[in-house]
């Protein structure tokens, strides 16, 4: 499974507070830790970055890509940053991601963006204002993306479709539906279609010592049911252990005693 | 999700040792603990039991529900033992459990014992000789054994489906066999029949330190699929912990912050 380290967000204040003083040390180590933990992709969100974001998301693709050879995952719905994230990024280590276009008007300029960059893109089930209520209209809402996508030129095996992670401790029954969405999703295009998913938004909101076991048993249900990537914490041991343990029971990893230092 | 707690056992030494000694205090303690920590039935197992069988299983099912209200698990291959075992159960507190009938000739006996004493019966889909190759000839021996079952008057519901769980060290496609076995048994009957797995039969061989980890993934991916029982160890908080999480997940229990504590 794809890892998409989670831990360089402008939420961070550690992360907030170098990005505003342009200080790359404790993103840079952010990023290293993340890539040495197992990540794939670094993500980086630097949030609706209104001022200076062109400046901000180049300043962040340089400084991460002189530590880690990982394509980044790059994340704000700043289009004009986006685009300055794109050009600066170093594709020689992968082709980067844009988090996220959706089905709201506003984002499809993602969709612009990743076909003119040769870029891939996580697409949200999000329609038009409310939530979806179930997998049926995930598909529904994931399907008019697909289209969306085919009209910009955008390839379906550069789309990862997410399920909307919603949070368990106030939309309980949402999170099965997301399960269930995860293995739709795959069915609606032949190779399958990618999947993705905010790992850590289903224990929003619940006590902090619980959220990571929540994380860790949502993910392997996911895992089950065909996940491709997961927007997660690599620097979470216990996480990381569950997730290659889970690899060893769907057979995508040899067992061998040793697979935890894998 | 019915808990059985499997600390009662002959390879235990301290039990071994209570056993032979018949001293009920180590007995009482490790069924009181299990009780109290959620377990539904207490396995008992007194292993062959050649000899006094049926004076140690008549001692080891009054010692033990004397301290805790709740039906027992009788685990042993001696049928007159587990007799005097059936006959000395306090049914005011659930019909007791038989570990197990399987499709070979000489476990034909559980089933008899089974319709006699109105007692529930764990069929493990063991065939004669070698291993059940995948879930298909689990689901074989599955509907032998329930066709066997009913010549005896076994009603269906009384049958808990066993998918025979291996070690994952050694035989790690059997892991995802089994899980589908699980699924599959369901389908054998409706309403659907009960299932129940030996859960840390998974992690044996593994490194001591990982066992739990091994069996807590291994017992989420079985409860998705629908998993009615599990032999398994209720004092292990961590691999509860995951239960009650899954159960979450899967709609069993409503979502409270104080969930792991219910």
């Amino acid at each position: 499974m794809i890892i998409i380290g989670e831990k360089i967000s402008v939420i961070a204040k550690k992360v907030r507070e170098a990005m505003n003083a342009r200080d790359p040390e404790p993103i840079q180590e952010l990023a290293a830790a993340q890539w040495k933990a197992g990540a794939h992709f670094i993500d980086v969100n630097i949030g609706p970055a209104e001022e200076n974001g062109e400046d901000l998301m180049k300043w962040m693709v340089e400084s991460i890509q002189q530590v880690v050879q990982a394509p980044l995952c790059l994340d704000t719905t700043n289009a004009a940053a986006l685009e300055a994230g794109l050009q600066a990024h170093n594709n020689e280590w992968g082709r980067p991601l844009i988090n996220s276009t959706s089905n709201e008007p506003d984002r499809f300029v993602m969709l612009e963006m990743a076909a003119k960059h040769n870029a891939q893109c996580i697409a949200l089930t999000l329609g038009k204002g409310s939530l979806p209520a179930d997998a049926e209209e995930r598909c529904g809402i994931a399907a008019e993306i697909m289209a969306r996508a085919a009209e910009y030129g955008v390839p379906m095996e550069d789309l990862f479709l997410d399920p909307l992670i919603l949070q368990v401790c106030t939309m309980q029954d949402q999170a099965i539906h997301a399960i269930k969405a995860v293995k739709m999703f795959q069915e609606l295009n032949d190779p399958p279609m990618k999947t993705v998913v905010g790992l850590s938004n289903v224990s929003n909101g619940v006590p902090k010592e619980m959220r990571s076991l929540i994380d860790r048993v949502y993910l392997t249900l996911l895992m089950y049911e065909g996940l491709s990537a997961a927007i997660m914490n690599p620097l979470d041991k216990d996480l990381m252990d569950v997730l290659k343990t889970t690899d060893i029971f769907l057979g995508n990893t040899l067992y061998a005693h040793s697979y935890l230092e894998m």
